[in-house]
């Protein structure tokens, strides 16, 4: 099926489909040479309001149209771009150009994490490709790694900074010492940030992404579901001063792990040693540490989202696509997720603790709050009282435990909180012991 | 040309040989259904001295032969593996192997620096692939992502720590302030650095990975012989005193950078700023930072060397060789160099520079000293007098630069060295003002 040209359909018309169009236009030469034959934008299915936007008046009009029978119907379309984003109707477009026959590309991360498996399938069934580099880490190649040149592993886990706004944010919150309301406000005003932040700061952009890239490394299906999620919004100032004074910085980590033929998935703030690489991760920058048995550890850093960086994966994308029409290969997609791996729940996982909690500044109460910690075979690593305040005779107590389990320390916190001594549990961080650089 | 199995050759018997064929055996089932039909070694080429290694006696004897033409005319042999290392005979059997039809994989960055376009046109001719992963970083994709992932980019710049063995000396000069000759001899006790070290403390080994790398990002012929090279043997510890004093850390840099159409390639001992992410790579750890004008800055990090890493990029290459045998596709090199883009002579490079020397300590003499750089059109940012030796008379001055041209610098140096005042040039280090993290 050697043809003259191959020709590429966009839908969407928002910055990232935008940026697309403009490379696909802008370095036709280029890309020809890497394909072995034009690259052609065919049409852009726009919503109305897009006409307006000014990228619409650079192209000419004939490539735009509102009407999807017209996009779907347009002969010499071979690859169809999905950049609108959101489950519906990307999903129902997605389908329809795979059951059309044509090549499916996309950054949608939430369609993916949720259908990517049945896209997959309707994919081999129609004899196509679908490619979804974009939809992880914007430009940083993540998934092709993973599909491709580590393959000859076996991977023990996932450790990502995946989120750039939580990341800004933090980042923000650790060298300014502001609150967390401020630095999101902040971040609003840069454009970092949505006027609706839940997506980012409750830690769901990043339990999609984190789906795909752990269903991929143990090729088993983990659904967003499976995979549990705190935000960065309990956060506090005095969080990060404890934080710094012992040695840690605060991110919101994506982290999955196979061990014992279970997969343990989850998102949520992490004490992460200062001196580890992922410490060292600032800004919108975003990070992927991938743990192998043959390559070790292996870091992918750079920034995660943006239409230049998505742009940049969805050509690769493309081109990838082309180049399978150009050699008359169909679906090779590697990823058959294998039959479903445990889910280990969250009760069982293991880590270490950042415990800070209010109590009463008296002798004897240390004791009784070590008592619920030992009772419930929780080990402290230190304890620590570094404030305390003598009106209302209350200390502030940071307690930082030795590995535990989630179990026994939810209910180590369940006990302190009715202990006539504790005045508040004000807040418990995970810490995760992380190596590498 | 779908067959039922994919024979494999490996020629060596070295510890990456070694470990190739190791997981082609254990890990057979896996591999084979990547693959889509079985990956099965068929034959290994060692020396005779190699056949009383442990692992030798691991696989079937059957599997053994020391004479080059029972290897090469073995039946079903689809992928060569290369794994010797060194010019030659490694790039005779790569000739041969492709020259007999067979897809070829090598970790040799000697021949795929100094022979790749000439192997890789042998490749398109007969038909079949030529696969290099292993020869730069290891277990750490590069050469797939400059390749594939990163297709849409331009690339501007490279900046690479691409050698183990130097970057734990320098780690260990900078964290211990021993001396070049002391760290040197730790690391040849830990078996980091060969008995003679010349390849990698010269830089040579990492000239033959920037050309490797220059040259895909370019698109140009990059050759060995094109890069500027330094080793680190001329690195003190005051050098490394300074540097942190100043805010610096010092790195055997690998940099190639596009700009006006020509491409500078150099490889030195660099001052980077502190901050900077590539700083931060100590120990044995490699790490790629690409700048490009979509992605932004994409880095990669992990363990550069070694038979695990290196054992994980040959059998993706492996893999992806079968691949394409299993889907009737032969040579789709990506790598077509254009024609050779002009090479910047290092007299035209631009940047900073840290210079150290020993000079009479009397008043005018820093008048004469920055008479000489101002002269030569160089701007001094900082010149510090941090010692001076009384019974000599001789003070120790250190001067930084604001950005100036190569060829002036050298002109200024061998102005100081004829000035009676100044009894030595001690060292002089460029410093590359990267960002990123």
């Amino acid at each position: 099926m050697s043809q003259d040209s191959i020709g590429v359909g966009v839908i969407g018309l928002g910055v990232v489909a935008g940026q697309v169009a403009r490379v696909l236009t802008e370095r036709a030469g280029d890309l020809a040479e890497k394909v072995g034959c034009p690259l052609v934008l065919r049409k852009i299915k726009a919503l109305p309001a897009d006409l307006s936007r000014p990228l619409a008046r650079e192209l000419p009009a004939r490539l735009f149209t509102t009407d999807d029978d017209s996009f779907f119907n347009e002969p010499g379309i071979d690859i169809v771009v999905e950049a609108i984003g959101g489950e519906r109707p990307a999903l129902d477009y997605l389908k329809r150009a795979i059951s059309g026959g044509k090549h499916a590309v996309t950054s949608n991360k939430e369609v993916i994490a949720k259908h990517g498996l049945e896209l997959l399938a309707l994919a081999r069934e129609h004899g196509v490709g679908l490619q979804y580099e974009a939809s992880v880490g914007g430009g940083i190649p993540l998934i092709a790694p993973l599909k491709h040149d580590l393959v000859a592993n076996k991977i023990s886990g996932i450790f990502a900074i995946i989120n750039g706004t939580t990341n800004y944010i933090l980042t923000r919150m650790s060298r300014e010492g502001i609150d967390f309301a401020s630095a999101l406000k902040r971040a609003q005003e840069l454009g970092y940030a949505e006027a609706n932040p839940e997506n980012d700061v409750e830690g769901i952009d990043a339990s999609y992404k984190l789906a795909i890239l752990a269903s991929l490394a143990f090729r088993s299906r983990v659904r967003p579901q499976d995979i549990y999620r705190e935000g960065i919004s309990r956060l506090t100032s005095r969080d990060f001063r404890y934080a710094r004074d012992l040695g840690f910085s605060i991110k919101l980590l994506a982290i999955a792990k196979e061990s014992g033929g279970a997969i343990e998935a989850r998102v949520h703030p992490v004490f992460l040693p200062e001196k580890s690489f992922l410490a060292k991760v600032d800004g919108v920058y975003n990070a992927v540490q991938v743990e192998t048995d043959l390559a070790g550890k292996v870091l992918f850093m750079g920034q995660g989202a943006g239409p230049l960086p998505t742009s940049s994966a969805v050509i690769a994308d493309v081109v990838a696509s082309a180049r399978k029409i150009v050699l008359g290969i169909g679906s090779v997609s590697v990823w058959k997720a294998v039959a479903g791996k445990r889910i280990r729940p969250m009760d069982e996982i293991e880590t270490q603790y950042y415990i800070r909690m209010s109590a009463a500044d008296r002798p004897g109460v240390l004791a009784r709050i070590a008592t619920v910690f030992g009772d419930n075979e929780i080990s402290i690593a230190s304890a620590i009282q570094p404030e305390s305040d003598d009106v209302t005779q209350t200390a502030e107590l940071v307690i930082m435990t030795h590995p535990a389990r989630e179990k026994d320390v939810q209910q180590a916190l369940r006990e302190l909180d009715k202990l006539d001594v504790v005045r508040e549990i004000s807040n418990f961080i995970r810490v995760e012991e992380i190596e590498g650089g």
